[in-house]
């Protein structure tokens, strides 16, 4: 997954959510009114006019942090950069409109990786609905991608992180771990079964926006909250329970197949690969409990595939992980930016 | 000025803007009928109602490219970053409603050095009337700012670069050249009277964007194209030329006194160095020629600072700086990123 540098330093222990936070207090007094979401959730919303909801997101991906050439191409890269982006809209209950690129380009970098970049980008695009509508281009001693996106969201469907209530269903919309072990594969440190390997790099490299899923579950008022689980659940959890101001129980954890083959070999608990696992873009959502069987049910009939129970919210704060008779703490063990 | 670094290589002789070209091709088929300006302008343009426009605009900061420590604070390069975004959405005439920043992170900067950088981009912000709505942290070689701003426009206000006619005047809201010659001060490559240094420091540290100038001229039904000039005169008018498929002629530049000074002492001739000068964020506007009088009378007594005449488009291709009687091409010298 998104590792910090080895060589980083200067912010070691410094947690980028409560780097977050005192950023947070400097742009406060920005607020405009017709700002509804500030900081904080997985796109900033605001109302250009009275019957509208506009939503944008903002997602750099960073040569050497965030993927190197030796484990996906170009195209690929450019890929998952717009579905990073199209995934916050994803969240956010939103369809994609537009999206603006700000490219850094590296001095070893050719015509052909920047067009092989916007190929990967326009295809993502396109398949998610968006226009790529501008943006900037300069030279940098890396490849940054750096995309914005934009998208809508009619007012009654626009899903927070912080609408969930104790006792809600937690759920996710797919499995956890594929892209994880696909960059195990790439990187030459696993081998599986050829199938198996092949969905993983598949998972890792061309990562599928969940936004017909988002659209689907933001139009029910019993989906109190939604985020996507892009820097792995155990630390994304905590995030959407955090602004819920609830606590979390996980029961269940739908492992991907090639995440659970990998945690085998290697002696590791699948749960833990899974949940610390990032960038598997699935959406985790808190559901009215009443409502969640039958919904699921529809979801199921919808998309053919199924929406997974993980837990459940609660009054209790902290968050734990039933392992059989076992209560283990979640640990916030995915991506954070800035943690050493 | 924003410079390639010096051991740039594999771009070499690409110019920008014909991989803008390049890329534009492969986005086009992303067409959507409510993206009404894509790439090419100082900002792209969509309609989320029938009675909105809505604009943005990215642009990226790299710290050794862009700006350096040596030349500037943390908390003035949050407030330049910010600027040029601002500065693009004036050039559309457009009113600054929020802004995402993606930034990046070197492992020597600090906490310190993060939340003086959000400073002075909140600062920048706040003067624009612009919220910052979210964004992105993440781990990079070196400090990148990219920041994307959105602001809205009436839709018979919105001013493209491509609505000027041959015959139009050109006219610049203010002197040129400040900038570049605040960052030789600031480099210590040159040294003026204090009064005039320190101006054109603050030029070049602290620039305003001509927000209220954009919207003012962006009323007028006889203002026909606008554009920032932040890559340089001589590069920006080529662009603005390019679009609205004339030429041109440069009769007049104004040039900034400290500009001036440092020509002079130089043996350099003025007017070439204010127009090779780069980011100065005064708009270039192509205006009607019978109302230019009445205009720039108007403009004086608003702003009270004069809309300085530099030429007029013409129906002849190319550009042309009228020197005494001399009759010199206008070489594109400004900022261009891929330029060798």
């Amino acid at each position: 997954m998104r590792r910090p540098e080895p060589g980083a330093s200067g912010l070691s222990g410094l947690r980028e959510d409560d780097l977050v936070a005192a950023i947070e207090s400097i742009v406060a007094s920005n607020a405009d009114a017709r700002l509804l979401v500030g900081i904080g959730d997985d796109a900033a919303v605001w109302q250009p006019s009275r019957s509208h909801r506009s939503v944008i997101t903002s997602d750099a991906c960073i040569e050497g942090v965030h993927f190197t050439r030796e484990t996906m191409t170009l195209q690929d890269a450019g890929w998952r950069s717009m579905a990073a982006n199209a995934s916050d809209l994803a969240a956010m209950g939103a369809r994609p409109v537009l999206a603006t690129v700000s490219l850094g380009v590296g001095p070893q970098s050719t015509r052909d990786d920047i067009l092989a970049l916007y190929r990967g980008m326009a295809d993502c695009a396109r398949a998610s609905g968006m226009a790529i509508a501008g943006g900037d281009l300069v030279r940098t001693p890396m490849l940054t991608i750096a995309i914005t996106a934009v998208g809508e969201v009619r007012a009654s469907n626009l899903k927070l992180r912080s609408g969930g209530y104790a006792g809600d269903v937690l759920a996710v919309t797919g499995e956890l771990g594929a892209s994880s072990a696909g960059l195990q594969i790439a990187l030459g440190s696993a081998t599986l079964p050829h199938d198996v390997a092949q969905a993983a790099l598949l998972a890792h490299r061309h990562p599928l926006p969940r936004l017909r899923e988002g659209a689907w579950l933001a139009a029910s008022r019993h989906v109190h909250a939604m985020m996507d689980c892009s820097d792995g659940l155990s630390t994304d959890l905590h995030r959407l329970c955090a602004a819920s101001r609830v606590g979390a129980v996980v029961d269940a954890v739908p492992v991907a197949p090639s995440a659970l083959a990998l945690a085998t070999m290697q002696g590791e608990d699948p749960i833990d690969t899974a949940v610390r696992g990032g960038e598997d873009f699935e959406l985790l959502v808190a559901i009215a409990p009443r409502a969640f069987p039958h919904l699921a049910m529809r979801f199921e009939a919808h998309f053919g595939r199924p929406l997974h129970r993980i837990g459940a919210m609660s009054k209790a704060k902290g968050l734990v992980v039933l392992k059989g008779a076992e209560r283990v703490p979640l640990v916030r063990s995915g991506w954070d930016h800035f943690e050493a």
